[in-house]
């Protein structure tokens, strides 16, 4: 393996960050100069102040999207605070300008406080056309994204819940036509409770998996146990209506698909031999999977997806998020709804042609630049149908 | 006179804003995927979280500077919102970067409140290395930049009020050569006492000036009158000594210098003419000044500025604010002193060679991209001298 770590010192020392912000209008003569400053910018003040949608014909408003984070849970690092999280917030903001065009800014907060955070994104909301959540601790993130949605009149997702659900979502559809099961009918296990895990399981209940076992680090979670924050709480009342109990081992049982947001190398071959026929496997610990797919497939494992790039079936965020808030800005959507999120996610699986499909090929490569466009279109779609859309 | 109003409203629909965030890295290959983000880019934030000053080196921060308001004293519009504010939030952002490669972004709060707008941007520190305040109206201006300055180790500065005042400076000192005069002799009067004119009072007693006669709407301001704002009532403390009480006649009336900050067509001929020989003029008030510089030459003036580039000697605060970011940027200074902005100042001002000096050319052209240089360059300087530099 290369040594992304020293390559990426160089990269970020030799720019000095990532991203840079550049004027659309040249400001050469004076005439330049009384045009996109005074006086002439006070006629575009005026209509706005008359007409406040019109901010987003005479602003950039309307193509410009906050990354907000507090870095409290970045990368596999956890809480390494706001100035250290940077490079992951430029990182996110040049995905959403290469793949789909979006100028995207870093918001990285000095404050863990919700209410605190909460009130800043709502201080920001005039510059900006939507809100991407980032790498914001669980639970606090439920709460944050809820209060936001709730209060904000732009789209506001948190990506490290749905961009990964989307995405997973994607893989297994494609996965279940190759094994030729259907939604209904499998056995789902999740290990991992975090943001994530949750996200995960709720769009799967969305579109028709009847039952999902959580598991977290102490084992499964169900109705009842004791010492579950409220997020896990409210999840369990939802999942595992078999009430089961035990450990992941015992969770994974004749499962038709494992789901893995949690800690590395937390499954064994004996738990896959364990699991139904044509196991799907989506190991997304980073950097080491809950498994490695060399040894899933041993045991038997159907289809492996992890998140690296190194293997097939890469379940990558930028497959979903980049397109998302494109069709969300093209449309002007006042909010990104689950069913705008499962079309995301069915249109990253249809993008791969049935004979396309195979066991290493259930996720379409993250560098193709034409998904975003295809998941934007499917995305403004849905908006538009569902009458939440102010340009048709 | 063009057109500027329809030429700006065309200028901003056709780009929707004049702003983009773009990336400096390429993202077309696997490896530059896990370079610019993950797996790679943990080892910054790594860095960064074990040695905070790095977030200079391996983010943008360096060269990123906030362009805050709250859209309550824009242009000749007044309090006119946020959303209203961003067209020339965003004109700013394109003259930090069309003069002096300042990368900047807007921050137009959806807040009055000044506990509320401190806060905020104390919240946002951790991704920009500098602060620039904008059309806040006073005197809400003050207690925010003082506090600002007071909690954050990034440099704040008010625009409205520094920015003006520094060129001012410029145009009187290269004035003063011409008519042969010093800054302890003269006799100045402002009108205006909101944020510039109040900032202009301050440089000018900090360069010399030993007296200097405020008025307001209602005229002369003095220790001692009723219904003073704070701010106000703090600068009649320190100006007006002989406790002159009257109208902007009464003030003007034997002046070397009058200041206007203030409403157009509030001066008269007769008051120019009530001035002291050789009187200097900088009518500022736009886009109609206090007297227009015909009728004040006609009136005996010596030299005539304005706010207005199609009349001589415009005080445009781009010949300021660029170069004084990109000083202090460039050498990370803590905050901008009073040192700078005199400095500053005396580089603009000494941007025109004696023999280029005449009444209708005390003050450079604001299109010459080259005095941004000049100017960064005197400010690092004494920034460096006086030990608030990071970088030497």
């Amino acid at each position: 393996m290369k040594d992304y770590n020293k390559m990426a010192i160089d990269l970020h020392i030799k720019h000095k960050g990532k991203i840079t912000v550049e004027s659309k209008v040249a400001v050469e003569t004076r005439d330049d100069l009384s045009t996109a400053y005074t006086p002439g910018v006070a006629e575009p003040c005026r209509v706005i102040h008359k007409n406040p949608e019109a901010v987003y014909d005479y602003t950039s408003k309307g193509n410009l999207v906050a990354v907000v984070s507090d870095g409290t849970a970045v990368l596999g690092l956890g809480d390494i605070g706001p100035e250290a999280s940077i490079p992951v917030m430029e990182g996110k903001s040049i995905l959403f300008k290469t793949f789909a065009d979006v100028d995207a800014f870093p918001i990285c907060l000095k404050t863990k406080d919700v209410d605190e955070i909460v009130n800043t994104v709502k201080l920001l909301e005039p510059v900006f056309g939507g809100i991407n959540l980032e790498d914001i601790s669980a639970p606090r993130c439920f709460e944050i994204e809820a209060r936001l949605k709730k209060e904000l009149d732009i789209p506001v997702f948190h990506d490290d819940q749905h961009g990964t659900a989307i995405v997973t979502l994607a893989g297994l559809t494609n996965a279940l036509k190759l094994a030729n099961k259907k939604m209904e009918d499998i056995e789902v296990v999740i290990n991992g409770s975090g943001s994530a895990g949750i996200a995960i399981a709720k769009i799967l209940l969305s579109v028709g998996v009847k039952d999902i076992v959580i598991c977290d680090s102490k084992g499964i979670i169900y109705e009842g146990l004791e010492n579950l924050n409220w997020a896990k709480e409210e999840i369990a009342k939802i999942t595992n209506k078999k009430k089961l109990k035990g450990t992941l081992a015992d969770a994974i049982k004749n499962k038709d698909v494992f789901i893995g947001v949690s800690a590395p190398n937390s499954v064994t071959k004996e738990m896959v031999k364990s699991m139904n026929e044509k196991a799907i496997i989506f190991a997304m610990a980073n950097p080491t999977p809950e498994i490695m797919p060399d040894d899933a497939k041993e045991a038997g494992a159907f289809v492996v997806g992890t998140g690296r790039s190194d293997f097939p079936n890469q379940v990558n965020n930028v497959l979903a998020f980049p397109g998302i808030f494109r069709g969300a800005l093209d449309v002007r959507a006042s909010e990104i709804t689950e069913e705008m999120k499962v079309a995301a996610a069915y249109a990253i699986a249809n993008v791969l042609k049935e004979e396309e499909l195979s066991p290493d090929c259930v996720i379409p490569n993250a560098l193709n630049k034409e998904i975003s466009k295809v998941v934007a279109k499917a995305v403004a779609k849905v908006a538009i149908e569902s009458g939440i859309a102010r340009i048709k």
